[in-house]
C-alpha cells in the first residue's frame, strides 16, 4: 500500500483552494489517499517571519493576478472574497473536530466539509469566520448543527488545532498548499504539476 | 512579427539560472526573443520588503531542497555556489555594458557572457563578484579585457545598472527569473511551464 498524500492548507489560503480542486485528480492517478490537514497561517507566518502574500509590496498585485490565471488555467470557478483574508480558526476546529470523530479510514464527511466550506468562501463568497454561515454549511454535508457549535467552544477541540499547527511546523510545513508524500516536501499551487511528475518518474 | 519574451534575472539566484537553462527553449518553441535583463535584487528587495529566500526561516530550508530537486528534473548541472548569495553589481554592470555596445538585433555576445557567468557561478564555483574572475569569464567569450575594465568604472555604465533596476521595478519586476511576455507577468522559475502553456493556449 503507497503512502497517503498529506495535504496541509488554509481556508483563506486561494492557493490552497486551487489545490483542494487538484489533488484528487493527482491522488487518484497515482493510487494515493489524502490526508487532509487545515492549518492556521497566521500562527505560523510568526514562526515564519511571513506576511500574508497580498500584503505584500508589488508581490501582492502580483499574487492576486496570478491567482485568478490559475484559475483560469484549470477551469476553476473562483473569486477573491469580498472579506479577506479571514480568521480560519473556526472553520479548521470544526474540520479537526469532525476528522477526530471518524472512524480510522473514513473521512467522507470530513473532506466534504473542507470542499463546501472552500466553496462557501471562494465561489458564494461567503465569510467563513462567522459561526452561524460555518454551522449552516457543516449543516449542509449533514453534520449535527448543536454538536458542531459546542465542539467550537470545546477546550480539547481548541487543543486539537493547536496541535496541528504544532505538528505541521514540527514537519517544517510553512505554507498553503503543502504537500507532503514519502517524506518530500512540495509548496505552492505551483508545485502541484512537479508532484505529479515527481510520482510519475517516481521521484529525481 | 512577435514580440519578445522579458527575461529578468540575478546572477545570485538559484531559480534565475535554472529558468537561464530553460527559457531558450521555451523561446524558440513560440517563435519568440528574448530580451535579457540583469537585475540586482539586493535593490529591488529594499522596495519589497523582502529577503534573500534561503535566509528565511523554514522557507530557506525547503528552498535550497527545492532548488536542486528543479535542477534534477530538468537534468540541469548545478551545486550550490561556496560563496552565497554574492553581489552581482559587477557582472550586471559587465552585461549591461556589454549590451549598450552591440548593434539592435545582434545580442549573440552578450547572451553568451550571461551564460558564461552563469556557468562560472553555477556549475563552477567561481566567485562572480570578484573582478578578476568576472573579467576572465568575459575574455572567454570574446570580449576585451582591459575595455570591461574600464567600463566596469565609468560612471555612465553604473548609471546603466541604477536605470535598469528602475525600470524593472516600474514595470512590477519583483523576483528572479521574472518573465513578462505580450504584457502577461511570470515570476519564478516553477512559472515557466505555465508560460509555454500559456503561449501554446493563446492565453487564459
Amino acid at each position: 500500500m503507497t503512502s497517503p498524500i498529506e495535504f496541509y492548507f488554509d481556508f483563506t489560503s486561494p492557493f490552497g483552494f486551487i489545490g483542494s480542486q487538484r489533488i484528487e485528480e493527482i491522488a487518484n492517478q497515482h493510487n494515493r489517499k489524502i490526508h487532509w490537514h487545515p492549518i492556521v497561517l497566521g500562527f505560523i507566518f510568526k514562526v515564519t517571519e511571513s506576511r500574508p502574500l497580498v500584503e505584500l509590496p508589488l508581490k501582492g498585485d502580483y499574487s492576486l493576478m496570478d491567482m485568478a490565471r490559475s484559475a483560469r488555467e484549470y477551469d476553476i470557478d473562483m473569486r477573491m472574497p469580498t472579506s479577506f483574508p479571514v480568521s480560519t480558526v473556526g472553520a479548521s476546529r470544526a474540520v479537526l473536530w469532525l476528522q477526530s470523530q471518524e472512524q480510522q479510514g473514513s473521512s467522507q464527511q470530513s473532506t466534504a466539509l473542507i470542499h463546501a466550506l472552500y466553496k462557501a468562501y471562494f465561489v458564494n463568497d461567503t465569510d467563513i469566520s462567522k459561526v452561524d454561515n460555518l454551522i449552516s454549511i457543516a449543516q449542509s454535508v449533514g453534520v449535527d448543527g448543536s454538536q458542531l457549535s459546542g465542539a467550537l467552544q470545546d477546550s480539547t477541540v481548541k487543543a486539537l488545532l493547536k496541535e496541528a499547527v504544532d505538528t505541521a511546523l514540527a514537519k517544517q510545513v510553512f505554507g498553503s498548499p503543502f504537500m507532503i508524500v514519502d517524506g518530500e516536501h512540495f509548496w505552492g499551487s505551483d508545485r502541484l504539476d512537479q508532484l505529479d511528475r515527481w510520482l510519475d518518474s517516481g521521484g529525481w
